[in-house]
């Protein structure tokens, strides 16, 4: 826990913190890889994520985002179960491929003692185009400041 | 049929559309009331769109907005499946009671042909302040002007 | 200055302190009026707010929504001239009126400590028609909680 | 005009599109390169810009996101002045340097028939911390695509 003490959590330890705080959710997401502005972050594309013609649905694209910036957030402060989306606009831009997990790629852009802000460019596995934007604001408690 | 004909859809029509159409989800709102102004929708809470302390996950407040807005635009345009959000943003104001359902209050803003805007007010059954606010964008297909 | 010392401005107050505060921007805008929900703010557009064709441009319009939705915190908490605008939305859903007066129907959604959040409906004066619509969110410094 | 034929527009053709088209803005520009992904613009920060405090005014800021990716798009499509901004989200990250010119770095995410949407990071000149993140919409109109 050493890197966790340091404020600093690998994909390994973020993962088994997803599972922990989000049991219902975790095994929707895989965290590929943490990077130095954020990280990337798999939404394995199921039966419950699409709605009619087999379009990824709209919350599931904003549970994808939400979740990654959450996690991106972490994984520079350490776990703080506690942190709470304020606010959050998204932009849906293209349909996404048919069978093909989505990739969301994270990047914090403040990291402040109440505010994190975040954005994220969703696109379907093994595709160039940018199938969603989005940015969100999260809260920080004051005890994560300790 | 007729109303739907005439580009109008009351509460009854509209759930039987949701269930047709989205039975994946249809089963978590109830459409309360049409308005003047757009409707009122019922998400009804259950387990699974709970987070770790009883909130609401923001991804289910999403939907209830996204889904919201959507009847809204069909209420008076008819029945026009292929209408798909472009664009969102929502705040997330204070923590909804535990053991409530939520409802949202839906305005429709601008009906164009191609675009349609509408925004939402949410809070727990029986309370009166805001738990969330929402604006989102719809993209409305050539079809559905004929 | 009693009402302010009770955290409560009237439309005379927040005009005398916009004039103070802002002097470059305070001739833009009138108050009409202190609501319960907020405040009706006017925008006397002049050519500087045009853009070709006679539109109100886009940053006057969001001009006229962030110095609203400011006015309107100030009137519940008093003169903070420190509160500063963290995330906004807005969306422009119809070309304003010619030679038209913009008013802004602000409302407080939230007031929380730390953060406000409002939104509005920009109208042209003496039209139903909404020309745009925006959500802002104010980080409120600690001293004003004092 | 021979690249302006072909839906393509330079920094310099750009630059002059500006100044007919906005003469009363246009001397707060300055395009300093057109990008693979969109285009890199200056805001010659003046005191008509700034704030008490000396910071940029919110106004100001927007006006530089909505102009920077408004001149990305016609990088690619070419003059099209009847673009329009039909939404916009912007986050204000942090105060922008004193006596610093703002650089937006502006990606166009998507350009449709009908939609383009991109995105902005502000800085001030010669730092690396993000002052503010916008996301906006245009609407193009028909005879665009011809």
């Amino acid at each position: 826990m050493a890197a966790e003490r340091a404020g600093q959590m690998d994909a390994t330890s973020l993962g088994v913190f997803l599972a922990e705080t989000f049991p219902q959710v975790a095994g929707d997401f895989a965290i590929e890889s943490v990077t130095a502005e954020g990280l990337v972050l798999r939404l394995r594309v199921r039966e419950a994520h699409l709605r009619p013609g087999g379009t990824v649905s709209g919350p599931s694209i904003f549970a994808l985002a939400d979740v990654g910036i959450y996690l991106a957030i972490l994984a520079r402060i350490g776990p703080v179960a506690l942190a709470v989306t304020t606010g959050a606009s998204i932009d849906f831009l293209r349909k996404p491929a048919a069978d093909a997990d989505l990739l969301a790629e994270v990047r914090i852009l403040k990291l402040g003692r109440s505010l994190a802000v975040g954005d994220v460019l969703v696109r379907s596995d093994g595709a160039e185009a940018v199938v969603a934007r989005a940015s969100m604001t999260y809260s920080i408690p004051p005890k994560a400041a300790g």
